[in-house]
């Protein structure tokens, strides 16, 4: 079942594993079939090399069971499920531990907007979450990943941030589909460092402007877009 | 038409990738024939994959209408056409958001010169433009970034300044045609990270002495050049 | 003789260098034999271009007198000796100057544990030894850098810190196996760089709170583990 | 003539290439046959792809005139030439502009030995020339290039210190032959980096103390060096 789905998430984990995101098994992809309310994903701790898709594993979105597949999800299963309940419009999710992004999430600060390169794609900072309490460790730590990205998207719009910072951990990045999620995890790792590398130059370097911000953000996306192909 | 100027175009769009200068979609370099009074330059948002010269646009320098191509032109061409009207010696136009190029334009500074490396190629710093208006950028956003850089250029010669940088956005570099403009961002990026790497060792240290500079730009450029095989 | 382990270990030392851990000849592994209580590790000064399992010298671990092999074994020998007779638990041991793990060392500065990568591999901090005395450097230089390693580990478990900073040097790193070993290498590596880029963004920045500590280190290790498909 | 310099010449100078050290045109290797009292060098300009061992330059020690060759020869030949006149021992030079070394030539600072990787090497700090004066900049440039280090190494022994930083210009390397001139590039490469980032980690940092400094230097070089097959 989803052969086609499955080929995609496989596809996406060794992106991910290509564009330099991902080192040892630190990393997963996976989408959704939001009409059959199924969710694919990357098996827990598995190899790379030679990963196809048939080693995908097909769970329900509302329960987590595993509805086909040989082995076990990734150990991010429940985050992952959190954020297709609450985020509607997402299709794919990546969670990796590229490394500028995952100094950010170390930091616990916010990756504010330095350039046009980061407003083509955020509306603004990628945010970073609360520490998860010790309770919250203790018990459901996975689930509870997702609800403290979704507690900090309370007054934000998913597909204007699509990419976040979990603290002392690192960035789980969604988008349409897990193609485009692993794109949007490909620019994350940029503006970080370009971000760390800017503040290095200048340590009161502001946000760029709102105009700028307005400018290159919605000449991307949105109705009056005007860039690319369409 | 121009079948030449467009394999040099894709060409050296597709070195900006090559070279690192490039991930994404966020670079496109272009190419003008002086004589016949059109620009050649990359699509918009198209993927670098597959890119062939017959996906280059043509453009008429003056107004900026597709003489010929299937696609929409980069939407930065407005930027593209300024410069080429301001500089009448320049052939060749390449812009990126290169990793450490565009560090220095969100830390919106001038990049001093510290060493022979950029003298080489630079008579002293990379200049930084102003950054834009509010009303500048939301009315011909792409024309008034062109318009910014000319300004930074009232005092400056663009062959011997071969490249700026736009302030909280990225670097424009050109040259005697669009494969010298990709030759000319590779150094400025490595000259960019090099500068980055001194000033961290060395906060205070002073841009190299002029007649350092003087020995090495001219030994380079000019009547009086005496590198290379000329 | 153990025509298994020298594979092993020479496929080691050549993943090392793949890696990126070790360029020219600075860095070597080992593994360890122990129902014979033989060492097999890389010969000394010996370029990895064309190494073969049959330049794998075999030691005693006694003595560390040559059992086999036409080839100096490495000149590090003597502390790998120590270890193996130190941390009964380990199987391999693999040396590196490893850029951001021997910048640490150098800075003589325990590397700490900012977030969940770190965490994965080590449960707390990557300890880093005392310098050596002159005494110690002197007379049996390469046994002593071994004896300050077991010296910080007194109150340390091997396993659940399978690595080293020798202070002014470099990391040695361990694992169940040789293969193991370069695994935590590589992670290693990776913590020490992720764990300097968070420095930068915040020189305040605490370790990770214990709870996230023992979550993560703990659902990877030990009975209760979770992660993976075991 | 000298067919085998000339090739080991031209390997030289393509592998500075390869091991990143080297990019656009800005780097020559020299290897010497002092019996015959002749240099073969790199041509000037040249791009690196598609040269061949025809390509390199024989001239003479004593005055630099061409004895062999079509093309005109590095412009740093003069510093190469006052190298081998004054340093006896030296076999081979290198000249790059490599990232990190030359971040500590453009910061005009002697490069300290802060760990063992860099006392392999050399017998503590790599050197950094003080500033040509403007008249020496204006006449014979190059050749002044090569008396400044000269100056530089008056108490210096060039074999235990193969290489030094050009203030403002960037590293000059040399060894027994040309490819121990590249080998000794590459270290000195990588040791710039690691001090730039053991620096970051703890500005007070010490260099390494003057016991592990004899241990290291003196295991691999003079009459009672144990590291390697010899």
């Amino acid at each position: 079942m989803l052969e086609n789905l499955k080929s995609e998430v496989c596809q996406a984990n060794l992106d991910l594993v290509q564009e330099g995101l991902v080192i040892q098994t630190w990393g997963n992809a996976s989408g959704i079939d939001r009409r059959r309310r199924l969710v694919v994903i990357k098996p827990s701790g598995v190899a790379y090399d030679g990963m196809k898709p048939a080693h995908m594993v097909v769970v329900s979105l509302e329960t987590g069971q595993v509805v086909e597949g040989d082995l076990k999800p990734s150990s991010d299963l429940p985050t992952h499920l959190v954020l297709y309940r609450a985020f509607q419009s997402i299709g794919g999710v990546a969670h990796t531990h590229s490394l500028y992004a995952t100094a950010w999430a170390q930091a616990n600060k916010d990756l504010p907007s330095y350039g046009t390169s980061q407003a083509d794609y955020w509306y603004g900072d990628v945010p970073c979450t609360r520490p998860l309490t010790p309770k919250e460790i203790k018990t459901d730590y996975e689930a509870n990943t997702g609800h403290v990205i979704v507690e900090r998207f309370r007054k934000l719009d998913p597909m204007r941030h699509p990419g976040v910072l979990v603290a002392s951990h690192g960035p789980f990045v969604w988008g349409e589909d897990c193609r485009e999620a692993v794109h949007n995890a490909v620019t994350l790792e940029f503006v970080a460092r370009l971000a760390s590398e800017t503040l290095r130059l200048n340590p009161r370097v502001r946000p760029l402007p709102p105009a700028l911000l307005d400018k290159h953000f919605l000449r991307k996306h949105g109705p009056k877009a005007y860039y690319g192909q369409r």
